[in-house]
């Protein structure tokens, strides 16, 4: 299938310069694209990429101008790319298993609504409700009493333990366990006795997240995740964490039991939350950033432990420079010492 | 189900102050709980949200007062909730399954004791023993000539491969894996050839292991996990390591090859522990620390690189304070320049 | 079985030094071996072992003496071990499966060459293929139109998602999962739209990944995992990802989305790495470090952020003596303020 530049800057409501009836058959970066291909550029400080790609055509912020290559000006490039790929991709070929494979086992006390597709060796438990237009693929396990809303799309061996509950269209990807026991003990003479953790979980609409990510059940109460929030990979979320709207918590990190975030955070990759505090709405926390108390809206931190990233970014350049300052403290000293004489 | 206070004080042997007809249905935090649950103030610098708790009947240290609240005093407030909460749940829904389902493929040679229960299509291999009691959830994988000692508990998509070994009620939550090959290569001429991992893994009574855990089996010899230690989600643990007993380690640490846990060694978040190296009994690793040398039994270390705690919050204090000390030599720097003039 | 002294050294082209009637049934590491096995001395630093190692037979370094002792020197004691190892491995019993379990859901679409095995419960989806000599264990999860090259070796439970490539003699262990969705977002209005993640992954031949490891598949394009190239447990690798050949990425470590590492890489545990940014051939990230900008080739780089190891150890060795330069400014301004009174 093809489209016109013309109809692509119809589609995207952007300003066509240059050729309208090149045709694009397919998108790729603006690097590797090749002249049936459509891209996009992003980020006007990558400008001088545009000279060299080869792409039929690329869509481009508002300011953007390059004579000889076909461009389309655009609010956000990124979007409108998004909404080009989209339509290109509404024919291409959908993988999702297609209504309930014969290998499942559904329990008899299990309710699936209509249109709900089902893979091979997926296990539904008894009182689990599965809404209107769901995908689970093959090989997950659906515990006693959770609840998925509508749309929900789980990828193949997904764990979703008992009396969890899942918005409408929530995304999670393979190997992730949601609802699996708090990390909680109560040591009596040296030995770890195991407090039973008999919450539970609730991950809110439109939420997706990332493979192999760990999400604890509540000690009591309910673990949660916020409408539209976006986990990435490998993170850990500890029982009790409340996370607000709208957040991203990128690969890796990990954030201890009973903290609290707000909406709009961003957890960048690697980062550590110690248990018990609140993280403000809009507030940012760099990579590999440990954070030991409570931040406030819209504040950015960083480092180990983790600072105002003004005081932290100044602090490491101070350490970068210690050598200087303590030949500085050297030199000084041999001065005094000849003052000193006199 | 409902509990009067007077029957929790008999039951925790603690003592009343208060109200002892009133009736307790069920459990929450202190900021959360109803006037028909009860709750427990661990830590006496919680004190001030006992002034605000809706809660009927709140456990308190024994010196703690509260006009107007029905307290029952005890040495753990902690410990004698969990005793309540495991007296009200012991006719809570039992969620495990039961029996062996009938998609379950279980070798002949494989040998399963009295009462042991195996979920949907779980796959158990030829050799592997499986002691009364157990209970493996669906989904599992259980490789040759490994062996589950009596009454454990294993969740749903946990892989244990060929020849490891479990102790008594050792509990393993989803996703994790216990025995996969260990990192091991041999560099010739720029290319890393395997070394086979042909040694396993012991894992003694009363282990608990979180989600998505990752423990390798030994090149030769066992990597072991001691009596009674509890492993948090996403940790990791190379080939030949030895953790002790009554350890806790916390979320996403890793412990790189061949090092040694002494006993009630406590890794908390994050940590990183090079290989070769040995951690005396009861030290405490603070969290993202990364421990490049041998700990002593009983030390407390932090920061990467570690160091003895007290060394390493002095240090970090220095460090907030490079601005000031590096106004300071370029003062003294100008009035020795002063001097000089003299 | 059984194997002389003497059979070794020729089967390791070694020299003899000892009794070469000596016969090895087993193999063990140099302290703990005993008199019927054989054990390696890798590294000349722990020489000291040697003296008291019960082992039957040691492979040493060529300059190695131990009187008394029978010993093989050899080139490479690690990798003369490996070699005997697998000669006496070589009639150990075989845990992989064999045939096409019935219990497998493999599509009629796809395809299998000849001689591969698949394990109970696997589900293989139309348009895969898995070449000769394919070992897949039970549980897996192979997607549409995924190819597997000859001869790999896939642990219970891997999730290789739709239209991944796989080359030959790939060992991927249990848990991971390869081509789930990058973390690509746009954000519109504070709410993050997905971006759809069209591209895919390429794992090049010999390939080994570890356990419960996440590859994202490319936005567009494909993430890349070259050729030789070794993987630990519980890595992520994002989106676009590019590493070149006979790389090592230890475990826990992450790489953010269109990094490209070169050939001969080492990054050590933990490591986190930053989007966009090139690893030039041969360099070498210390664990636990952050890496926010491109390395040079044969570059080693250590710390948070990551220095060149030269430069973080004598910036960590000032950080520790900071208490004592602080000592010597007071000491300094004191004697200045004496100085100015004069």
């Amino acid at each position: 299938m093809q489209i016109s530049a013309a109809d692509i800057a119809r589609l995207v409501k952007g300003e066509l310069i240059g050729e309208g009836q090149v045709l694009i058959s397919g998108f790729s970066g603006i690097k590797e694209a090749k002249k049936n291909e459509l891209t996009f550029l992003g980020n006007p400080k990558y400008e001088p990429l545009l000279l060299d790609t080869q792409a039929g055509v690329t869509l481009v912020p508002r300011q953007i101008t390059c004579p000889g290559k076909t461009l389309i000006r655009v609010d956000n490039p990124s979007l409108s790319f998004t909404q080009v790929v989209n339509y290109l991709l509404k024919d291409a070929p959908d993988y999702k298993p297609r209504g309930i494979h014969p290998t499942a086992v559904i329990a008899t006390g299990a309710k699936l609504g209509p249109n709900v597709a089902v893979g091979a060796h997926t296990v539904i438990e008894d009182g689990a409700m599965v809404a209107e237009g769901c995908v689970i693929y093959a090989g997950c396990y659906v515990g006693h009493e959770t609840h998925l809303g509508k749309n929900c799309l789980i990828y193949p061996q997904v764990v979703l333990r008992e009396k969890v509950s899942l918005g409408e269209r929530v995304i999670i990807h393979s190997g992730t366990v949601i609802g699996s026991d708090g990390f909680g003990y109560v040591t009596v003479d040296g030995k770890h006795m195991k407090i039973p953790q008999v919450g539970t979980v609730l991950i809110e609409n439109d939420v997706e997240i990332g493979a192999n990510v760990t999400i604890d059940r509540a000690r009591f109460d309910r673990t949660i995740i916020g409408e539209g929030t976006k986990i990435d990979n490998l993170v850990q979320i500890a029982h009790n964490v409340i996370i607000g709207k709208h957040c991203l918590v990128v690969a890796q990190s990990g954030i201890a039991g009973s903290t609290k975030l707000g909406d709009h955070v961003i957890l960048a990759a690697q980062t550590g939350l110690v248990g018990h505090i609140e993280i403000g709405n809009g507030a940012v926390v760099g990579a590999q950033s440990g954070v030991s108390h409570s931040i406030k809206a819209g504040e950015q931190v960083f480092g180990y432990p983790a600072y105002p990233i003004k005081d932290a970014l100044r602090n490491n350049a101070h350490i970068q420079r210690l050598d200087k300052y303590v030949e500085t403290i050297k030199d000084l000293k041999k001065r005094i010492e000849e003052l000193e004489k006199k």
